[in-house]
């Protein structure tokens, strides 16, 4: 059992930020990350939670970020909202935009916001998340870097393009999932290789685009898709709608763009809001018992939904107060306090 | 080698109409209806095309759907469409709410279309196509029967839920795909209990909830989705979108409705366009080679991209003049007409 160290809740925000500002995030920046990153780590989401705070230093070591810049909302009294990142992290973007998105929920029925010119680091739970907190559906998708090839292919072409959708219940949290399109979360195949143990079959393939168990020759080579053929169209669709549809970079140019540099990939994000309420001709009650109805069919055979470990860790972290890292990852992040 | 019947593909549209008509579709349904299956036909869509005018006619005779009804196509002024089919057949309701939805899109942005009380037995490739032509992106879903296990499920709960997509582009035909996302099909389990196959893996499981490679033990079972719990969260996510958030049917409560009987489903539809031209400020071209890109690293590396063998079968029919259908099926439709 790897030791860990409990941070208090209050704390752990603090952390976040001192670490941040220091290496060159502004307050605003740092406070948008920050809170995604408290969001995350309340949830024992460890892989998305302060963890990400090396890759946030990494980002604006690697020199290419903002860390101060302001971004720019434009609205052109359409059902989209545009939201200039001007190359600085995606989450202060996301955090001006959200009040436009609802107002314009709200007026149109469905409305999205396009995130332009953002680094790009986070879950994407949260976001739609929030946004079901106001009766919302929502969905959101992100590029990355092609690292992923497509079913059939032999390289990368693809990001590992996660895909998140939130849905209201009138009784308590939302159903929410979100998860990469390819087999494999790249964490996951680096945690194989630090394990010893070989890939499972379908996730990757070698650099001369033979299937691979190897986690190094898989990360010379590229990742698979979840899902065969419909993962992959999956993924396209999303290469797609996060980036050609809204001017930004596909997975291919963001790769470029880093030119091998490590750090936050820096691209678009799509995200989409539905009103349940106009959807619905106001039937809220009726259809959330009608998906209610859904839900417990699910649960009753014994399935899960997805989300329900993580409701659970919050509910136990907000109860005692507190969270728990690593203490490796403590140590690190000790050491990028001023 | 199954014998084929070549039929011109004129009289593709006049077959069908009479088959409709004489069946008890009213001249604009049977219209709606032809030009469908002949969309699906001229592409050598075999399981969507002349052949699915036996499930239109099981429909008509199964005594629930209006073959004589007009769909009532609502606006109240927002970035939604709501088109009410009134218990007729999906494709009229379609039809006559595209026009608005087109005007919607441009205006705003983003618009959808919410179909309810419809039956539904189409492929939705064309719909989404059709909207590409207009140079916007698209995507539909909708549910049908419970047929299919969440993942870690024990019986059926969700649909086949197909998703389609599609993407205009400016050299050509549109990227478009349209998957279930089961597994298989309904009737490629149908295709194996006939060949006397066992199912693959991964496919099925038994009415006891344990995985089956028998054809006849997995229609009495559940169908499993694509991809695990990804593809089983995508697919519980189509069926709030495309059921409870526009005030219709879940699968479960479709095939309660259904009371045993065949034929098309009925439930809802929901239908998403996305004006490339504000997404992208105007940038159009820079987009449109941002995308041809992306598709062309993914067919240079030998992968497929989704349609491409449903395109190169349009253009050998069209230019041939005809399409064929098997013997068996010709003759069953001769036995429809009046």
């Amino acid at each position: 059992m790897q030791k860990t160290v409990e941070i208090e809740l209050d704390d752990v925000l603090t952390l976040a930020n001192n670490v941040l500002t220091h290496a060159g995030y502004d307050s605003a920046h740092a406070s948008s990350i920050a809170q995604m990153l408290y969001t995350c780590q309340l949830d024992d989401c460890q892989s998305h939670g302060l963890f990400r705070l090396l890759m946030c230093i990494e980002t604006i070591k690697a020199g290419k970020i903002d860390g101060q810049i302001t971004p720019v909302i434009s609205d052109a009294g359409k059902a989209i909202v545009k939201a200039d990142a001007r190359g600085g992290m995606s989450l202060l973007a996301m955090e001006k935009a959200v009040p436009l998105l609802i107002e314009k929920t709200r007026e149109f029925g469905i409305a999205a916001v396009a995130i332009n010119h953002c680094f790009h680091f986070s879950a994407l739970w949260p976001e739609v998340e929030r946004l079901s907190q106001e009766g919302f559906a929502a969905m959101t998708m992100v590029p990355s870097h092609s690292w992923v090839a497509p079913a059939g292919g032999t390289r990368g072409t693809l990001g590992t393009n996660p895909l998140a959708f939130s849905w209201p219940r009138q009784g308590g949290a939302p159903f929410t999932f979100d998860f990469a399109t390819s087999a494999f979360a790249r964490g996951e195949i680096e945690l194989y290789k630090r394990a010893g143990k070989p890939l499972p079959d379908g996730v990757a393939i070698d650099k001369y685009g033979k299937p691979t168990n190897d986690p190094d020759a898989a990360m010379e080579g590229a990742m698979l898709t979840f899902g065969s053929y419909k993962g992959s169209a999956l993924s396209i669709m999303i290469e797609l709608l996060a980036g050609p549809l809204i001017d930004d970079l596909t997975s291919l140019e963001s790769m470029e763009f880093a030119e091998g540099k490590s750090g936050a990939p820096y691209h678009g994000q799509i995200l989409l809001a539905f009103d349940l309420g106009q959807f619905s001709n106001g039937e809220l009650a009726r259809n959330d018992a009608r998906a209610e109805r859904l839900f417990a069919d699910i649960t009753e055979q014994g399935a899960r939904l997805p989300s329900q470990r993580r409701f659970a860790a919050r509910a136990r972290n907000l109860e005692r107060g507190y969270v728990e890292i690593s203490v490796g990852l403590y140590e690190d992040l000790q050491a990028l306090l001023p």
